[in-house]
C-alpha cells in the first residue's frame, strides 16, 4: 500500500522519492567486474550498454550518433530538431549564445519532411541502427516519412504524455493503440509520470515506456507548471505497472527508461535498481567534446516559442578545463573524481559491490532512504 | 483524521505542508489547450482569469486597473494606501528608496476619505470594474465613503483577521456579521489561516475568504510573530470549510482566493489544486514595466509603523535586463524559462496535462509530497 | 506517547523539533493590543516582561542592569565574569578583537569575592533587583559573598547540569537539594534538556528551571559535544514535568525559562507557546548600542580554557549601520523588518493574533509542524 | 522492527540516519573528567584513547605513526601506499598539487614487497605497535611479507567489502574465513555498511569490522556509485550484529572501528553512542602540522586508475591560519571552537554531561532524531 500523507482535512497526497532521496546498499556477496554484465536488449537489438542518448539537438548529431553506436549505446535523432529544420544546423548553433529567444528564434524555422528523409538515409547508409524521435502532435505527418527511410526504433515523445489525448470537445489527437498497433518497428512512448498512464501506454504495444521528461540542472517545469517526477516513486510505480501487463499479457515485457534527474553513475544505478532497463542521458553528455552544442545543453522544452520550461545549461566556462571525450564520459577512464564520468563503468561496480550480474538481477538491489 | 506529530511529551501539533512541498500529478487523459478553461465567476462579476491583483501600492494603480482588468483579471485598489494620502502619490513614489524607514514616513500621512472617494470615481468612470481593500480597524469609518461612489467588491484585509476582535474587555470591533450582511456589494475577507475562521468568516456572508497574508520573498512574519501559513494545507482545509458550509446552508459557495507564498505559474497551479477559486497576485506583478512601484515591492506590513513585518523587494538590478509587460506576465508569451512570466498560459497548460477542463474540476488534481 | 523513530535493528530514538520546525496558528478570535498582558511574576517579583537577560558580559553589565529593569525585564550579572575579575573591564573588553585566543587569556584573571561583593553592593545600591549567575562548581564557594550583599535572584548555571554531578568514585559535587533548600532566595537553575532532569531540578526547591544551554548563531555545541536541544520538545517536556510536580506536591508551580535558538519575536512567542514562562535572552541583546561587548556577542562557553564551545559573534560590521537602543531591541518601535527588534511588541501582537490575554492562557496556543 | 518506507508500489526501503540526524542526551547524572575513562582494548592492546588513524598517505608515515601512539592511539600505515611504492615519498608528495591526475600518476608507480618489509622493520624498531592496511585483492600476495617482519594488527580493508567475492563464475577471491582463521595477528576488516556483512565479517574470526568506507568532505561515492553509508544506522545494526553473535559463539565480542562522517568530537562521541568501540580517522588528522600529506588529504579512492572516487581536500589555505599539532588535535588545549580540535577531551566531556564512566556504557547513551 503506498504511503500517503494527510496534507489537510479531507485531502490525502502520496510522498514520492527522488532518486537523492535513496541509495544502494551492498549486500552479503560482492563481484568483480570480470562477472558483471550490463548488456541490454530491446526488441531485436542489443547493446553494451543500456542506455539511449536524448533526441536533443545538443546531444545528438549524426555524427555524435556513430560513435555512441560505437561505445555500445543508440542515439535518438530528433526528428523535429535542427537537422530536419536547416540545411546546416552548425551554422546556426554557431550564433547561439545562451539566450533563450534566441533558441526560440532558432527553433521557429519548419521542419522540413524532406530534409528529415534525408537525415535518416544518411545515418542508415552510415550503418548504425537508428533511432528517430517525434512529438505526438506531429507523429501522424512525420512518421511515414521516416519510417520510409527505414527506422530502427521510433521514440513517440512529449513532457508528459498519456495514451488518450483530447484537442477538441470528442475528438482525440493520435491514437497511438492503433497507430503503433500498425507498426512494424519497435516504439518507445514517453514521458510518463505514473503507473495508470505507464499501464495505458504498455497497452498501445509499445516496447518501452519512457519514465520522467528529461529533468536536469537547467530545468523549471517545477516552477513553471508545478509537475515533479520523484524518479525513484515513478520508476517503482511503472515496475508495477510492468509487471501487472506481463500478467495480463501472459508474458509481454516492456522496457522502462528512465529520463531525468541523471548526472552521474550513481544516479544511473539508482534508476536502474528502482526498475528501469535503461537509461535516457541528455545533459550528461552534452560536456562531451564531440556534443554538437559545444558545451551548452538545451532540449526541446527550452525552445517552446510561448512557454519555455528549461534554461539553456552552459557548461563553456572555462574553470571547466579541456572537455572530455564521449568515450571517458561512458566508458572512462577518468581522472575526475565527481561522479559525471565513465558513467557506465561506475554502474559496472556498483552492480559488483551489490552482488549482482545482469540488469534484471540488480533492478532488486536494496535500497535505503536517506537525508543528505 | 489530519495528521498529528508529538511534538514532546502530552502535545501533539499537526504537520502542515507548503505550496513547496507539493507538486502535480498527471493523470492517464491530457488535454490540448483549446478545451480547458481558466474562467472564474464571482457573484455576478466574470472573469477570464481566476485571479485579483493585490492592494499593494507597488502594483495597483488607477492606472494599472484598467490594464488589468483588460488582461482579465480584478485589481485591488488599497483604500488606505497612497492614492487615498497623497494627491500626487508618483511624486512620493519618486523619493522612495528601499528603505523601510522612509516607507514608514511616506505611509505615516493620514488617508483622505475625500482622496479615496475621487479615486474611486475616476476608476469607475474609466468603464472597468471597481474593487477596493480596506483594514478591518478602518471598514466601518471608510466603506461609506468607498460605497458611495460605487464600488463592485469590497475587500476588507488584514494581515490575519478573525471574525471575533476583542478590543476592549467585553467589547469588540467591528462585527463582520451585521456589517456584511448589511451591504449590497460582495466582500472578500481575510486573511485566514485555519479551518474554523475560514468557517466563522463564510458565515458572515461574505463571497469569498482570503487564505494567507501574502508571503513573499520580502515577508518575515514567520521571524517577527512566528505565524506561517503552510498554504497547501491551509487551503486544503479551508475546502473542507466550503464543503461544510456548503452543506449547512443548502448551496451557498464560498470562494477562496489564495494569497502568499505564489511566485510562478506552478505555485499558482497548486494552490488552484489544493481548492482555490482564484488567486491574489502581489510580488509576481512588482516586475512589470507599468507597476507604479517601477521595479520595487512591498506591501501594507512593510510600512507598519511600530513592527514592519516585510523588507522592500528590489528588482531593480541591472542585471535584470528590461522589465517586463503585465501582458507578459499573466498572458505571454516570454522567452524566460523561470517560471515567473505567462502565469495562467502556465496554469492553462498545466490543467490540460493533468487533463481537466474546467478551475473546479481542476481542485481534484492528483498531489504528491516530495523534498525539492 | 512519544514520537520514537528506530534508527537501527534494536535500537529507537524520540523525534526532538526545533522551534524552527514549528510555527504558531491563530485562532477563531483575536484580541488587540490593550487586552493582552505580557505580565511575569516569579516568587515576590513582578516584570512587565517575562524576560531575564543572559549572564553574558557581552550584554549584563552593572550599568545596562539597570537600563533592563526600567524596560521591564531582569539581568543576570555572571559571578564569575570579568566584572567579578577585573577592576576596570572596560579596559579588558578593548583589547577583545573577536578571536577565541584572548578571549581565554582576559578570562584566565582570577575571579575575585571582593570584587563580586562590591559590584552587587553597587548594584543594589542603584536600586534595581538584583540577579547574579554562579557556575555548579565555584557556588559553595562564591554564594555566602554573593549572598551576604543581598541578592533577589540566584542563579545556578552550567551549559548542562544534573541534580546528580559525580566529581569522584563516591563523590558527589554540590547538594542543589540541601543547598538550595537552606536559601531564602529564590534560585534559577539549569540548563536542562530532558523531562527527568527538569524533574529532579524541580525537586529541589529551585524557583525556575532554565531549558537549554543558549544556544546561538556561533554555538558549536552540537559540533563539540554531539549535544544538541531541540527547543520546542525540550520545553515541552518540561512543562510536563512542570506539570507532574505540581501534582505530586498539590500545587507548587516552578518556572521555565527558555534559553537558546532566540534570534527574534517569533522565536520568543513560539518558546512562550511551547510552555517557557519567560526566556533568557544573550546574543538578541548584543546588538544594543549599550552593551558592554561593543557589538560582538560571547557567553561562558566560548572563553574554555581547553575546549571552547562557541565563538565569539560579531555585530560590528560597517554594513549594520548605526546600533539599536536596547529600548528599540525590547520594546520598539523599529524600522527593521528582521524580526529581531521590538521583540515583546511582536510577542505582545501575536498573543493578540492569537487570541490570548495572558502568558498563561498562551502556552495553549496551537502550533503546526512545518518545513521551512 | 526496522523503520521502512514505500517508495513506489510494492517496494520498500529502510530509512538510513547519519549522524549528522541525531544528537545526544544528557541524563539526569552528570560525571566530572576524573570519573571518565576512554580507554580501549582490543585483543592484547590497550589504548588510551579509542581510535586508529587511517591507512591514508596524507596521515600515516613511519613518523606519525610515532607521534600517534604516544598520544594514545594506533596509526595503521598503508601497505600499499607510497611508502610501499617509493624511497623516498616526500619527493613525490613535493609534487603533488591536488590535481587527482597527479595522484593516479603517483599512484601508478608498483608495491614493493621489499620496501613494505623495510618499513615494517623500522616501525618496529622504533617500539611502536604496528599496524598495516592491506586490500582484499593483495593481501594474498602481501601478508606474507608484512606478518614475517611482525605486525601487531592486521587491517584488511576495501571501500566495500564482503565475505563472499566472486571473481570468476565458480571462482572466489581470498577466502576470508581460512585467511584470518590461520592468523596468529588479530585482524580489523571492512568496510561494511550492513548488519548480514557484518555478522558474516564477524564469523570469520576477524578481532573488529570496520563500518562505512571514510566519508569525508571530498568523498563522492554516493555520487559516483550511488552507495551511502548512514552512519548511525550502519553501526547500530552493526551492533546488533556483534549482539548476535556473542550469542552464537558464546562471548566472543568483536569491535566495532566506524570510518567515515567523523569531522568534530561530537561526530566520534556519537558514533562511539551508536555502538561503535572505536573510530578510525582520516581527514581529522590531516590539518595536522606533522602530516605527511602537508594540509591535503586523499584516501585510496581518489587515486583509483580508472574511476576516482573522492577528490583531494585541501586545507592549504592562507586563511587557516597556522596548522595544528596532532596533540592539539587529538588531546587539546585549543582555542578553537569548532569542535575540529582537541577531539578526545571533547568525547571524555560529552561522556561525563550524559553521565558515563566508560566507552562501553556510553554505547547506551540516549539519542533523539533532529533536523538541523
Amino acid at each position: 500500500m503506498p504511503e500517503t500523507v494527510e496534507i489537510g482535512l479531507g485531502r490525502s497526497a502520496r510522498r514520492g522519492y527522488h532518486l537523492a532521496d535513496i541509495a544502494l546498499v551492498p549486500t552479503r556477496r560482492t563481484r568483480g567486474s570480470a562477472v558483471v554484465s550490463t548488456a541490454w536488449q530491446i526488441d531485436a537489438h542489443a547493446f553494451d550498454l543500456p542506455f539511449v542518448a536524448a533526441p536533443s539537438d545538443a546531444v545528438t548529431s549524426p555524427e555524435t550518433a556513430i560513435e555512441i553506436e560505437r561505445l555500445g549505446g543508440l542515439a535518438v535523432l530528433d526528428g523535429e530538431g535542427l537537422w530536419a529544420r536547416y540545411e546546416d544546423p552548425a551554422a546556426e548553433l554557431a550564433g547561439l549564445d545562451g539566450d533563450t529567444a534566441t533558441l526560440q528564434r532558432i527553433y521557429s524555422a519548419p521542419v522540413s519532411p524532406e530534409l528529415l528523409r534525408r537525415r535518416i538515409g544518411d545515418l542508415r547508409r552510415s550503418g548504425v541502427r537508428v533511432a528517430v524521435r517525434l512529438s505526438p502532435q506531429h507523429t501522424a505527418e512525420l512518421a511515414p516519412h521516416a519510417l520510409a527511410e527505414g527506422v530502427d526504433l521510433l521514440v513517440i515523445q512529449g513532457t508528459v504524455i498519456s495514451a488518450e489525448h483530447v484537442i477538441r470537445e470528442n475528438q482525440s489527437g493520435l491514437n497511438l493503440k492503433t497507430f503503433i498497433a500498425d507498426l512494424d518497428v519497435p516504439v518507445l512512448v514517453g514521458g510518463v509520470t505514473n503507473y495508470q498512464t505507464a499501464l495505458h501506454l504498455m497497452r498501445t504495444g509499445a516496447a518501452g515506456v519512457i519514465i520522467g521528461y528529461g529533468s536536469h540542472l537547467g530545468s523549471s517545469t517545477h516552477s513553471v507548471l508545478g509537475i515533479e517526477v520523484p524518479m525513484a516513486t515513478a520508476l517503482v510505480d511503472a515496475a508495477a505497472a510492468r509487471r501487472d501487463y506481463l500478467d495480463e499479457t501472459g508474458g509481454r515485457y516492456v522496457h522502462l527508461v528512465a529520463y531525468g534527474d541523471l548526472s552521474t553513475g550513481g544516479d544511473i544505478a539508482k534508476a536502474l535498481a528502482c526498475g528501469a532497463d535503461a537509461v535516457m542521458l541528455g545533459e550528461p553528455l552534452a560536456a562531451a567534446a564531440e556534443a554538437p552544442g559545444q558545451g551548452r545543453y538545451w532540449d526541446s522544452t527550452a525552445a517552446h516559442p510561448r512557454l519555455p520550461r528549461s534554461a539553456v545549461v552552459d557548461f563553456t566556462a572555462p574553470s571547466d578545463g579541456e572537455r572530455p571525450t564521449l568515450e571517458e564520459l561512458l566508458a572512462g577512464p577518468t581522472s575526475d573524481p565527481t561522479g559525471e564520468r565513465n558513467l557506465f563503468g561506475a554502474v559496472r561496480r556498483v552492480m559488483g559491490k551489490c552482488g549482482y550480474s545482469t540488469l534484471k538481477e540488480f533492478q532488486k538491489a536494496e535500497l535505503i532512504v536517506t537525508n543528505r
